[in-house]
């Protein structure tokens, strides 16, 4: 049976030593934000998930989601139970507005939650996860009447949100929508159509389901310049705000997927519904960025969340199972083998698994402060620095960290040899559900197109000057001390990412090609940066407290261990991606398709 | 649905002009591979494959197999008719000698039809695919009478035959199975034991199973000195080699996998069933490599045959599926968007794919032949060069290529997007059923250490500087000529394998940790260039055709951006994988187990 620990240690060491969060004890919300407090939070919180959910994680997966004739949907057995104990803890507005019934705590506070609840299981954490992206749709472009209906309930729990995009024609490419949204003499929409690919899109797990669907309204404008945003309840709210009659949208059925069972996917049917325009009239793709933005971070921790459960158990197994003898003579003679750890290949995948989460889990972090002071920092320009930063790396941490994700859950799989491949030990099971990350809020090309398409040259460039000149900030503070070597790594690795954007930005112009070519490896490259940065980061944190005798010796020397790996075996990369993307589009568009 | 065509012409292209199988028709077998009995082999047998066999792949995966209370098993619809025409029309037998019934073909040839067996659906290709294994096993170290008996039943595929290596506590570490044999007192032995993982142990496509079973005698050696291999027929033949009676051996249940499952994977139990020794006393490991050996090749062509399909379906999608525009403009204005194709990164992935297939392809059908000069080669030491050039290659090829179809299945299913992760479109079964190549026949890390611990060192590392003076005796006589550029980039990363190896030699011996934290990157740098090789062979090919005005000109000229794209964009990663490795083992090995 696979297990699961919150790494509160971990999350506690980002927050209270990397990002220092005390720093920002003025800002709203950080006020209540003592390290006692996210202590007893994470805690808390911890044990829902790792106590509650997690054990459901498995047989949800085996049990998946059942379909009704009356198109109602069954979540897998426990679920219900568990959520309403989400619900009941306050756990869903953990960072919503105090003002909508939230518990007005910082997002970076609430991503450090929503790493362990993802953990615990991933389909369960999407019912939450697909509401977060609505109501921040909501609060930005919602009416005062709109937020007020909706929000409370949403932060509650008591409703849940979804985001209806994709049709079976398209899903990048949703200037072909055809979902059309007829006007009504109320003031209301009839919407119909057919969405797919709907994550929670039925359930019995909340009273209603706000989804928040893209429509055409008649005469729009062709593409994706003509799209509108509409709030469908799923019960129309009656006078008193309570759920009213049962609206024209239904699931048509629940589609067989690879993983992620436990969440209803369901294709939904828009019969002249009735929805009520969100945000203004040919907009609806500019309101639509507010979720998916909010969306992208969620599953770039995805890739963190289900591959930190998967590491976990590998090195449970690692620990236990005994094969062969250490190259360098038996580490237990008496023992008829010595455990997996002994042996270096072992340890690599281990190793690559520990560098990369840790990382990742800064990283993330690290974003989702940047979000908290793109609402919150005390002045304008802060505000605005933050939201560059955020927008830049958005695509970053949802494109590498799904990528990784992908990579550490099937390493440690690996671990378990042929019991990996087996049900029973769960471990097929997080590769199945980490794989759809890549694909789903954009997938992972769509990500790097966004960053070299949109975000490095925004305002000229200005976010990646800005990123560039933290880290080498970093850098240059790290160089005469104890992390001079590995500052000394990351500033090679920066100087190829640096060379491949200019590489980029030279090339790009004279054919848009070579930009699209050098799209992924550069997202690769940024992420392998970003978090060879944190690495540095922590680095410097943990020597900070060793020097000063405090903390936990061993917890601060594998620190400082694992971040020399991530600079010996994988800042390399960013050396041949440099090499890849400087090949330019030629020798990947020259082939004739009929030649494939 | 997904759809399967015999890369015929790509076969033809390595076997005629690449690998000139004319040059060995003075070889036994040879004589009849002309390239007019080739191209008629390879047509019939892609024919039978593409028409009877994947129509079986993506419903025998839903189905998956069934086991009775009496302990049999039934495979998938379909599958009982179509091994029924596997096996009359000789395909089994292809490569086996005459002698005993078979076709008495090269290897090569017989592989390259595998090849097309694999990609058809390798749930159903393991049951002959086992067989090949059992009957090396058989041949090489099996008496007269037990080959006479045994071989003819099997070449025809009149009955199947299993390894049975695994059993719960040891995979990799054979030296700690439990299964004993007792020696009875007509010669026979009583093997008494339980066995997982057996791919194919049990059945309904064959009247006899024969099962080639690890067990140890009374008073062995401890370890892997003290392993026998015995033969345990599911039923014991009688005195006219019919199938008699039922030995005791039987499926106890059948395991519960992420893929293949169409192929049963079973538990079996074995209860002082007769067994007769084959080969000696105590050398079951010596026999049990021959099986290995053989069965690495096939797995290592899983890889490459899974992916084929997998790719053959992406390009379909992509040719197909219209969404977004041309980022140089619209590529077809006049429809509502242009087809994924026009999108670079789809077409990386793309590229990715075509450019490792065709060269694993090239791989795999030259260490074949391989396998062919280790038979038949002219001179003892032309027989032994190959042997040994092939013992180096089999961990490249089982290690490399297996991790290549698993990373091209995974593009392959991204390029469809959202639609890769729902079943219907089949996608993920290629990602699910390539995960086990990777893991079953001694996992990618075990093959590694071979490499590194085995093949690279064996007689001062003679092999390892064979194939080196091949691959640059290819690139010196390129390097005046059109392949100029791409020789450039091949030396290079030779030079990077070589500096790794040099590395590995120097500092294996100082700390063997060294050794077994190089040999990932070693393996992975090898496979990488070996296909550079292959390319500079097939460039080298096409370019001779194209000057000499033969062939098909638009194939042959894909041959030469294909090949550029490989040198561009795939040997750059010998010079990370070269760091990687030279980072040594000292942190990897550093951290102290309680800090994972």
């Amino acid at each position: 049976m696979p297990t699961y620990t919150p790494p509160m240690a971990d999350t506690r060491f980002v927050l209270d030593q990397v990002l220092k969060l005390d720093r920002f004890s003025n800002l709203p919300g950080f006020q209540s934000a003592t390290p006692d407090m996210v202590e007893a939070i994470l805690d808390q919180g911890g044990r829902l998930c790792a106590d509650v959910i997690f054990p459901l994680n498995q047989p949800g997966d085996a049990e998946g989601c059942t379909r009704h004739d009356d198109s109602s949907v069954t979540t897998p057995k426990g679920f219900k139970d568990a959520y309403k104990q989400l619900a009941e803890g306050g756990w869903i507005g953990l960072a919503a507005p105090e003002q909508f019934g939230g518990q007005g705590l910082p997002h970076v506070v609430a991503t450090a939650f929503e790493e362990y609840l993802i953990s615990s299981g991933v389909a369960f954490a999407m019912y939450p996860g697909l509401s977060q992206g609505a109501m921040a749709a909501l609060h930005a472009v919602g009416s005062d009447e709109q937020k007020a209906l909706y929000l409370p309930k949403m932060v509650t729990g008591e409703w849940t949100g979804t985001m209806n995009l994709t049709e079976p024609h398209c899903g990048t490419d949703l200037g072909l929508i055809k979902t059309k949204a007829e006007p009504k003499a109320d003031g209301t929409f009839a919407i119909t159509g057919t969405k797919i690919f709907i994550s929670a899109g039925e359930h019995d797990l909340a009273g209603n389901i706000v989804h928040l669907v893209l429509a055409k309204l008649p005469g729009a404008p062709e593409g994706s310049k003509g799209i509108s945003l509409f709030i469908v309840p799923k019960f129309v709210p009656d006078a008193d705000g309570n759920p009213g009659t049962r609206n024209g949208v239904a699931c048509g059925s629940i589609e067989e997927k690879m993983g992620i069972h436990g969440n209803s996917t369901c294709v939904m049917n828009y019969d002249g519904a009735t929805g009520w325009l969100l945000g203004e009239e040919n907009k609806g793709l500019a309101a639509m960025f507010i979720m998916m933005n909010a969306a992208r971070l969620g599953v770039g921790l995805q890739g963190l969340g289900i591959a930190e459960t998967a590491y976990q158990n590998a090195v449970a197994y690692a620990k236990d199972r005994r094969q062969g003898r250490a190259l360098t003579g038996p580490a237990e003679p008496d023992k008829p083998a010595d455990t997996l750890f002994v042996h270096p290949d072992v340890r690599r995948m281990l190793m690559e698994a520990k560098a990369n989460l840790e990382g990742a889990r800064a990283l993330v972090l690290w974003g989702a402060l940047q979000n908290d002071l793109t609402h919150h920092a005390a002045s304008e320009d802060d505000r605005t620095a933050a939201d560059e930063l955020l927008g830049l790396v958005t695509p970053v941490i949802k494109g590498h960290l799904t990528d990784l994700g992908y990579q550490i859950a099937t390493n440690a799989q690996q671990v378990f040899g042929g019991h990996g491949y087996i049900r029973e030990y769960g471990m097929e099971q997080y590769v199945r559900d980490a794989r759809i990350a890549m694909i789903y809020e954009g997938t992972n090309g769509v990500q790097a197109m966004d960053l070299v398409g949109r975000k490095l040259p925004r305002h000229g460039g200005k976010a990646a000057m800005a990123l560039f000149g933290l880290i080498s900030a970093d850098i240059a503070k790290a160089k005469d001390g104890p992390q001079a070597e590995l500052a000394g790594h990351l500033e090679k690795a920066v100087g190829q990412l640096q060379a491949g954007a200019m590489w980029l930005m030279q090339n790009g112009m004279k054919d848009p090609n070579n930009a699209g070519a050098a799209a992924y490896p550069l997202m690769t490259m940024m992420g392998v940066v970003a978090i060879g940065w944190m690495w540095l980061k922590m680095a410097r944190a943990a020597q900070a407290q060793l020097d000063a005798g405090e903390g936990d010796k061993a917890f601060l020397e594998a620190k400082l261990i694992t971040a020399r790996f991530y600079a010996e075996r994988i800042l390399p990369d960013a050396g041949a991606l440099r090499r890849k993307l400087e090949g330019g589009a030629e020798s990947i568009m020259a082939l004739p398709v009929e030649s494939f």
